[in-house]
């Protein structure tokens, strides 16, 4: 065991190993913690059993200078061990995880903005080692900072194949072990996610789903308290984790109630010294966003003109993970045209709240990008690396939707300041002269998103003026004030 | 006068014209009703003071046979006249007024299917006669049956001029007098009316909007409740009249509240011995279409995705008549583009409803169709044209949306028996197999409502199929039963 004198940057992740029985079930047998402190701050992660004897906790140190940790156990060998580490500076484009800020936007930890402009695969750490590879080199030059991507395997249409791994695997009698976590397939998804961290990718860990033919979904209640625990230690010390409770939790209400989703909710927040953003997919139920525990609001919802509704009604930052997703598939949240998932990009985008990819398109494989990842194919991506340009270039914080919202029910309009974006959606005015800034000198762009052309106005412009646009739809405008 | 002998078409108007008293204020003073016999079937519209010391009576007679009538006044002259008339077989083309047909879809009273596809000239009897001319040249060959009109002049941006002729003349004082119509006012209405009757369309009257500086939209409950009555007298003889108690009735509730809303709505159903199909527009607050004196529901709305909730929830037929104009202005409900108000119109077709036409593209003299009328500029005409064709192939009685609400959410899908329309919009299934008649063979065509294309699928399909499909957005599917 090393535990002493090792330096660790910022958010990075500090492991402690130790030594302990084999014997048994360690997992539900032994119990495994540990009290960091870095002055008075104390932070108390659980460990975990990683097999072949080998103990671990992990912290993500959340700031720097001289930390020492005592362990705590129920087994004497793992009890009261101590160690110190000294947490250095990050390194270059290590900016911490992502959090909530002023309550309606993200930034990372050290304050720079987080625009989250996420995709979907969910099982692709279930496919073949090629094709994981794949899927990371298409990611390398994608739009995306957020996978979200389930720990379970997935069986569902298009998602027909074994995993290689599995998270718990079967006993002498066939029967899947929910009480034994396999330590390989958590060091792979463990590997997965330090891939995206490495490509800047948040990932969006799903924590349960309802597609599923092995009994994932239907474990106990006890079972599900110690999975979520086991998780949480092994994976809240890498910085690029967001929880998602769920995909489509209302289609496991029977297994899991709501009271039972509140509470892993809860363990998940407990167990987590990182506090990294906490969230659950509906499908047909909606979760009470507001509820303490959960930091934003992710949701699975193609009526986009509800976005300033939710918003205002959740009162924290909206996702819109899964506004259908471009493709061809019979299956109508899989087969909306490219042009149409960028009209909702950028709907969602302009009126203050956050779209999400994914891809659908039927292939002789059945490699699907949505669930399998792979290769991309529709015309969508370069325009949401377009669309992903011009948040960057917006100001911090993102955008709030234009007040009066009567007259911006029908278009999208959100603003910072002096900076609005107002996206005409099917509206084509020819002329216009709404919801520009009353005080200060403004610049305007005319954008069309689908061409990815930026065409300024020529000059500048003070108080309300009528701008010449060009009667056409999908166009947006960018207001941006001068000097 | 003559009183005896002559013949009316079933539908058509007879009229009786009798000398009475010019001095005074006719109109309020003079009472006149004439109760009409054909058999036991008995009919009693009030008469009204046309000016120049003449009264008449009208009727549309409703059905065939011989017809006496006797007058009713408080003035001698005009009291216990009486006459006859033979009502024989309408004419070619002549097939009744509009009803609502099985309390969903609308019918001619002699059972030809009514396809409402409307459009909007608010103000167009207020504009140049050679404009108005223009108008119904253009009509002539456009795909419309219902005209929305304004009984009075309209202000409001691009309204800015004065009617020649006025509803309500300005006394010696130059107050304006809503004591006494302008018959020769009422007189071009009627010819107007009755221009559109030779066109096959129907008159959607507006009786009172809100856009107004003369006066119209602030008169005493007592005058409105007279020019509702004197409006009926006019009008209800023509057959191709519905009334549509206000456009954006919630702007003026103020000075005609509720209670009188439904009072005067209650005015008409009485007065009008035709029958003719009663409704009212809203701006922002509903009208319970539920309510008893209202034949259907005339809304105006661009959140087309509730159209399968007020079918349902109003259990009449509904008739979207402003999804929102093409057109490129800057107010958010006049600037669609051709493309969206095409799939609005399939969209809404296909879920059971109806949908409105309007154009509102900028014009050097600010003659907007909308308004003014005059020629077209826009696209979706002639494909507007195509959808009512489709329409016409369809089975009378029109669709219902398809069952299974959850299914079908996020498409358009109506049935009528074994036919079927699925309207796909932004959604582009490669492969399909969903919502195909059970128990009959069927053919299926592959629709393209902006290229005007119908694609017959090759050869005779039974039972559940899966179809394949160009994989392009915006397309629809027919199904029809075969033989």
């Amino acid at each position: 065991m090393k535990l002493n004198g090792s330096q660790i940057e910022q958010w990075g992740l500090f492991e402690a190993t130790l030594d302990g029985p084999s014997d048994g079930n360690p997992t539900r047998e032994v119990e495994l913690s540990a009290r960091f402190e870095c002055g008075d701050h104390i932070l108390e992660p659980e460990g975990f059993y990683d097999g072949d004897g080998l103990y671990r906790v992990r912290l993500m140190p959340d700031r720097q200078g001289e930390w020492r940790f005592t362990t705590r156990s129920n087994v004497a060998e793992l009890d009261g061990r101590t160690g110190t580490f000294t947490c250095v500076a990050p390194s270059a484009g290590n900016h911490g995880p992502v959090y909530v800020q002023d309550g309606r936007s993200f930034a990372y930890a050290d304050g720079t903005p987080h625009w989250s402009v996420g995709t979907t695969c969910y099982a692709w750490i279930h496919q073949s080692e090629e094709l994981q590879e794949q899927t990371l080199e298409t990611l390398r030059s994608a739009p995306f900072n957020k996978m979200r991507m389930c720990v379970f395997p997935k069986h569902f249409p298009y998602n027909e194949n074994e995993p290689s791994l599995h998270p718990y695997d079967v006993d002498a009698n066939g029967q899947r072990d929910f009480r034994r976590p396999n330590p390989a397939f958590f060091r792979h998804l463990e590997r997965r996610v330090l891939d995206l961290q490495r490509l800047d990718i948040e990932a969006d860990i799903i924590i349960f789903h309802p597609y599923d033919w092995w009994g994932y979904a239907t474990m106990s209640a006890d079972e599900n308290r110690r999975y979520v625990r086991y998780l949480v230690a092994r994976l809240a010390a890498f910085r690029n984790v967001w929880w998602s409770m769920a995909n489509e939790y209302d289609f496991m209400l029977k297994n899991i109630p709501m009271e039972l989703w509140d509470e892993l909710f809860q363990t998940v927040e407990r167990c987590d010294p990182a506090g990294h953003l906490r969230s659950i997919h509906q499908a047909l139920q909606d979760y009470d966003y507001t509820k303490p525990w959960v930091t934003h609001a992710s949701i699975q919802k193609w009526d986009i003109h509800q976005t300033k509704a939710w918003i205002r009604d959740y009162g924290k930052p909206v996702v819109n993970d899964e506004p259908e997703y471009e493709g061809d598939i019979p299956h109508a949240w899989g087969n909306i045209s490219a042009r149409e998932l960028v009209h909702r990009f950028w709907y969602i985008f302009a009126n203050g709240a956050y779209a999400g990819h994914g891809e659908t398109y039927l292939h002789p494989e059945d490699v699907l990008w949505w669930a399998k990842g792979g290769v991309l194919h529709g015309e969508s991506v370069p325009r949401i690396a377009f669309l992903r340009r011009i948040m960057e270039e917006g100001p911090a914080g993102g955008l709030t939707p234009m007040e009066d919202a009567w007259f911006w029910e029908r278009m999208a309009a959100g603003m910072n300041g002096a900076y609005r974006l107002i996206y005409f959606g099917a509206h084509q005015p020819r002329l216009w002269s709404e919801g520009m800034p009353e005080d200060v000198p403004y610049q305007v762009d005319v954008i069309d998103p689908w061409e990815m052309m930026i065409t300024p106005l020529e000059g500048t412009f003070q108080g309300k003026q009528t701008l010449e646009l060009p009667g056409k739809p999908n166009l947006a405008l960018r207001i941006r004030p001068v000097g």
